[in-house]
């Protein structure tokens, strides 16, 4: 059913999934993204695994309800719980792609003999999703995992490239199990707005590894590997939120680098 | 229909809401509780004002629905937001109490002449609920806000009496707009346990007033008031959440003093 001219679904539980909507289109510019950001729930990081499955199934079911080709995952959290969930149930009805497994096959490349860490939310790193994947796929990464949960709170609330900031990075990233790594994986789609503060620690010598850049060029391959890269944009973009307020309209320029027209839909009321 | 023997409900966003639960447990022991804490939602301080109409009106016509004499709303987003709402559609079924006009009372009784400050949420201090209450019924108060939104995700992390906690206190108390307070009010249920260290910024010199056991006080009042004070236990407490991880039920000790057991009630599904 679907043809290159479809849509492209990208799915978050707020407004950080932009830096991979962002990504997406400076990557492909003649895609038409469709963007639902489930604001009513966010964050994921504190919320069951059967509400996370619960919430991803009904994004999808609207996505493929609105003729889309391929549906990202951005938020880690979903990948982690809701990913496995729609791939079983709407894996035959739509291209599906989350943003951890272009990381993995990234390091399963490029980083199998490696030390390499993971920050994210305390539902993605207490998930073990990327410490499973790697065993059974990079088993030559030596991988250590560290929650770093007021990252992205700090991050919303403006907070970087100051003392604060400073402070609560340090104190994370400072661990002995970090000291080794030869690269870092931003295991949230906050993070690359702190990229720069994360490669100061480190004084520029390790990798910073950004899941928006990384799952942007899978989603490429994918859509050319099914023969269904668009060639010339038909539509504009749309970005939906679940629950609308101003200041996530206005945060939409820290994460996708010009403030975007939200439209509000309810979750709830999906197909 | 109410008579002393029903039970209270208490609403909040989450599990802050069992540090007012807590208080009134030590004040009326022999009243039942009900709680309702809407985890699959929170937090509030970024939602929308309508959808946290939506949501307080929710839980206010389950708490009818199971004969509750009265209702604490015990989040102060919540209370700006939603109680206004219920107080409209339900004045007439129970008794309703939020955790803010208990605290106006007492500016209006005790700072009528002081420099007060008040710290809480964006949802909170964005609504200007208590600025627009102190100008009504406490016009002498100098009241400062100052939007704190850190201070929760800090707290719900067991970030407390350490380095990270101190320099975020430090950095949001250090205001010229606060220089002179009296007495500081703590506008969000999560921030009775950081009263320690804010007490010690202060180095004391301050009064730190703590809604939870305020709003406890009122309640006893009103229930004394309206003659439905119960005189001895019936039933047991009953606490719910709209989404449950172990994480919340772990976290209840933190705010309740002790482990309680959540159960899990859908706020979709509520009548």
């Amino acid at each position: 059913m679907s043809t290159s001219q479809n849509p492209i679904g990208i799915f978050d539980s707020g407004i950080g999934g932009l830096t991979v909507a962002h990504a997406v289109s400076k990557i492909l510019p003649d895609e038409q993204i469709i963007y639902f950001g489930d604001t009513a729930h966010l964050p994921y990081g504190d919320k069951s695994k059967d509400a996370i499955k619960d919430f991803t199934d009904r994004v999808c079911s609207y996505f493929i309800g609105r003729g889309c080709k391929a549906m990202v995952v951005a938020c880690n959290t979903a990948s982690a719980y809701g990913f496995p969930h729609i791939e079983k149930l709407y894996g035959d009805k739509i291209q599906l792609l989350n943003v951890i497994d272009p990381m993995i096959a990234l390091l399963s490349e490029n980083y199998n003999e490696a030390n390499v860490g993971v920050i994210g939310t305390k539902g993605t790193i207490n998930s073990r999703v990327y410490a499973r994947k790697v065993k059974q796929q990079s088993p030559g990464t030596k991988l250590s995992s560290q929650a770093t949960p007021l990252l992205a709170p700090m991050i919303e609330e403006g907070y970087y490239n100051n003392y604060i900031s400073k402070t609560i990075i340090n104190s994370y990233l400072d661990k002995k199990s970090f000291k080794n790594i030869e690269a870092l994986i931003l295991g949230c789609t906050h993070y690359p707005l702190i990229k720069k503060e994360i490669a100061e620690f480190y004084q520029r010598e390790i990798q910073i590894l950004d899941s928006s850049q990384i799952t942007a060029k899978a989603l490429k391959l994918l859509l050319e590997s099914k023969g269904i890269l668009s060639e010339s944009r038909v539509k504009e973009d749309e970005f939906f939120v679940s629950d609308y307020t101003s200041s996530f309209e206005h945060a939409t320029k820290q994460f996708f680098g010009k403030e975007i027209k939200l439209r509000k839909k309810k979750l709830n009321k999906l197909p």
